[in-house]
């Protein structure tokens, strides 16, 4: 059965949401009984995707829907346990796919969380009144600041490589040395370490921020997140929050519609038409009279899912064809009035928005390739899906039955810095990172259409086939990319994406996923005789002792 | 049978060496039957360990016998074929954990190259004369100027993806777009284009920087090679260069025995005690007579090989425990004397390569713990052995049958920049990567003796158990080691040695090499009808085409 991404509005199975004036608390409560499949139970507030969904939905819900909102308590309703983890059966019984994916979406999810620290004035406290053990301190070190009560029993702990045999890899080794820079032989010790680090020991290695006894915990707890919202730049302006309605989508075989996006998959060639609609009118006059139907936001709406969906239950369609339709005047309407009203806590929103769906674009094991054609809206913001892509193939003409005017892309202001990738560079310095200087000049055409030999001059295409051509060359790269090992374009893709920097963000999805898929691979952790499949068992794991 | 990494001088069997002056020829003619073992035959330049083994020698051997070379021409014997890559009926019948290690010491060759280019004053000048295909093209990415004979049929090429099913992963995805800085989307096609690119579209896409006629070839490469001569800022100096004689070591079952550096193998713990003398003597009192017994040159090249040896030879040794002996003072002069004349070019090469060998333990997949007893000289260079480490114990106090004065380490001008790791930074930088403070206030102890309490205080080791403990201590930590998944412990290990920035370097051992060993690991490769396994089968692979 096909994941769901969508959640409907306030109905959490597994957290407890309440805003109390500037300060929420999400309170993790894990049903049990409430798997996303058979054969395991969710306890001790361990978690599988579906609580996942569920948090990633709240983080989003309190961004739109919350203006007030300045600070964010994580905490946990489980006594004595603040969060276990992946669910460790679920991971043991999963195809290896599945734990990929799985992982890719959990950190996207930590990565939200963080970026609503850093950019929406929403500060989230983990409050740990109880051992936050592998994946659960993970989700603890997402947060900005990280409380531990000190009772002799709680601790923070990554037991993944003792117990499992695998890497604590949602951000875990990453965000250790690199967010919190344990250093680096205390961490080594950290994270081999089963039972974790308690007391005053985990705030001398960096490993929580304070602990807290008991009795004083809760009232330091709201101390500190009343501190930050404090501390919150967060202005609410005139807008009383979005309450994001659920999308208006039709699933069939082989299509997927929403209002302004549309897939329609092609399983002989293994490759999905993506299709995204430009704005059918201008953008509202102020950013009080935003709703969910505003373009900018819907659309990214519908992207977003479009991404999780095909990523998640469409693993065989290994090509995405992103064509655009419409106005690219409008497009750039639209984007200017995100711009120029950027002040205003939604409208901030609605833009990091875009840039997080970018993103998982960036990381999505997919071969993307953009098709510029007449009649199609590569403008700005929706420029970034061609920038995205590994290949843009512009139509130099008109086709028989399209269009009369040529194709062309316009560079907009959104190009030049709003929507940095993860390495911390637009995706428009990422392609011209070999040449500054032909960055520079691409710039300077802001906001001018760009027909296909001025946009191939610029090198802001990899190729522009005339009318003729145009169908073979499309066939040809399909083809081509469906006759490959799936598995190596993977490695290819998350390679050559990401040139220059590294940041902690990608270092999560290279250095640190990297390992972790070679090691889920591994038969000392997925093997019937491996620790990830004999944890719990009673029986110890029997390993190949070779160092590879 | 175990592999050696030594070579007797002048005695290759797949390249021929010839210096005229200041510029060298090296020259790739592989022996087809040359290949170390059975099953293949190393047609079209393509390469094995062996040859490979070999090219680093003369990488060596170039720098320390060779004061008067500037410039490195590398070329081929054979017609139209520069070098066609690793062998592919080698990689395809071999064991995972050897393509790993073969793929790791390769890199570190092209690293040296790079080394050679960047810091000795000697630019390697890839003349390509036919076809560079696949890690042959890699070889030639080493290189600091790619020259590509241009005759309609000699191409670059990097042909892993389509027809093999894996990955450029000898730094070649890294350096395409990283290093030569070229287009992501034209890598993309590159990098599956199994015919490569040829002429003009080979130097507009910057995959090499000049392509020449035939005809003037041989007298551009010459130009090209005298030119780079010329810039050079490699001085010769008083020193003929040394011809670095055969290591003087004997193997036995379980032990290797080096004049400087002794190595015990406990294989019940799996575990490798590895002792490291200081210097016997003073330094000599000028550049001009050193020879290959000077001690900082002999025990780099000791611990280079006993790496190599453990590394290769011995894959269930897993943890290796480093001591040192002698006096720290000696360590201290002998590092004095060489950063007293790092303006000699051969004191330059002796403290390159100690900076190489000590990069190559921070890529190493055993677990490292340094272990700091009373007799010990952890000072200057030696004591990066245990800034490399996983951990550092010290002990604080004395043992009943061991020297009287107690345990200390010294922080030497060796730590403070000459040796910095594959991330750019120094040891001890990384080591306080979470708090610059403390490393100042470290290097403000330079050339002092510090105790266990106080190298514990500053941070400099994990921990300091007295001399009851001890025993226990260090038992135990090789015991709990030795119950480690050993993948999860690479995984670990690669992850938070390397904390913060990254470069080309490291992302080629870390994203680049860790997609390339999950894509080794899967079916679509390594399986009975991977596309490396059918390689040359006629048959076509069949691949799971599910994305991961």
């Amino acid at each position: 059965m096909a994941v769901s991404f969508e959640v409907p509005a306030g109905a959490y199975r597994h957290w407890r949401l309440a805003v109390d004036g500037p300060v929420a608390t999400v309170t993790m409560d894990v049903a049990e009984d409430g798997g996303g499949q058979p054969g395991y139970e969710l306890k001790l507030n361990s978690y599988d995707l579906g609580v996942d969904v569920e948090l990633a939905d709240i983080v989003q819900r309190l961004r739109f829907g919350h203006p007030e909102v300045r600070a964010v308590v994580l905490a946990s309703a489980k006594d004595k346990i603040f969060c276990a983890g992946a669910n460790i059966r679920m991971l043991a019984q999963a195809e290896h796919a599945w734990k990929v994916n799985f992982c890719k979406f959990t950190n996207e999810t930590r990565l939200a969380i963080e970026d609503a620290s850093a950019h929406s004035g929403q500060t989230w406290i983990a409050a740990c009144g109880g051992t936050a053990s592998g994946g659960g301190y993970e989700l603890a070190l997402a947060c900005d600041t990280i409380l531990l009560v000190d009772d002799r029993a709680a601790a923070v702990a990554l037991p993944e490589l003792p117990l499992l045999g695998v890497l604590p890899a949602t951000g875990g080794l990453t965000r250790l040395v690199d967010k919190r820079r344990v250093r680096r032989d205390l961490a080594d010790v950290f994270a081999t370490r089963a039972a974790g680090v308690q007391g005053k020991t985990a705030v001398d290695w960096n490993l929580v921020d304070e602990v807290v006894p008991r009795v004083r915990f809760a009232e330091h707890v709201a101390d500190r997140a009343a501190e930050a919202a404090a501390r919150s730049t967060r202005a609410p302006g005139g807008h009383a929050g979005l309450d994001l309605p659920p999308l208006d989508r039709t699933f069939t075989a082989d299509r997927l519609d929403y209002r302004h996006v549309h897939v329609e998959i092609d399983r002989a060639n293994r490759c999905a038409a993506i299709t995204v609609d430009g704005p059918d009118g201008p953008p509202p006059g102020s950013p009080d009279a935003i709703d969910a139907s505003l373009w900018s936001l819907a659309v990214v709406r519908e992207l977003d899912d479009a991404v999780l969906h095909l990523r998640t239950n469409e693993t065989e369609i290994g090509t995405w064809l992103v064509r655009t339709r419409g106005s690219s005047g409008a497009v750039l309407a639209a984007d200017a009035f995100l711009l120029a009203n950027r002040d205003h806590w939604l409208v901030n929103e609605v833009v990091l928005y875009l840039k997080r769906t970018l993103k998982r674009l960036d990381v999505t094991s997919r071969s993307i390739i953009a098709l510029v054609e007449p009649g199609s809206c590569f403008a700005g913001s929706l420029f970034e899906l061609a920038l995205a892509a590994d290949r843009a193939y512009i139509l130099d003409g008109t086709l028989p039955d399209g269009p009369d005017t040529p194709a062309s892309l316009t560079i907009g202001a959104m190009n030049l810095g709003p929507l940095p990738m993860g390495n911390g560079l637009t995706r428009l310095a990422t392609r011209f990172h070999h040449d500054p200087e032909a960055a520079q000049r691409a710039a300077t055409h802001e906001g001018e259409p760009l027909a296909a030999a001025e946009a191939l001059a610029l090198g802001l295409v990899t190729a522009a086939p005339d009318d003729i051509d145009w169908d073979d060359e499309v066939r040809i790269a399909v083809e081509e990319r469906a006759s490959f090992s799936p598995d190596a374009l993977t490695g290819l893709e998350a390679n050559i994406r990401f040139v220059g920097p590294e940041t902690m963000e990608t270092k999560i999805f290279a250095r640190l996923t990297a390992w972790q898929n070679w090691i889920f691979l591994r038969a000392n952790a997925s093997g019937p005789e491996g620790a990830l499949r004999r944890y719990g068992t009673g029986q110890r794991p029997a390993f190949d002792r070779h160092r590879v």
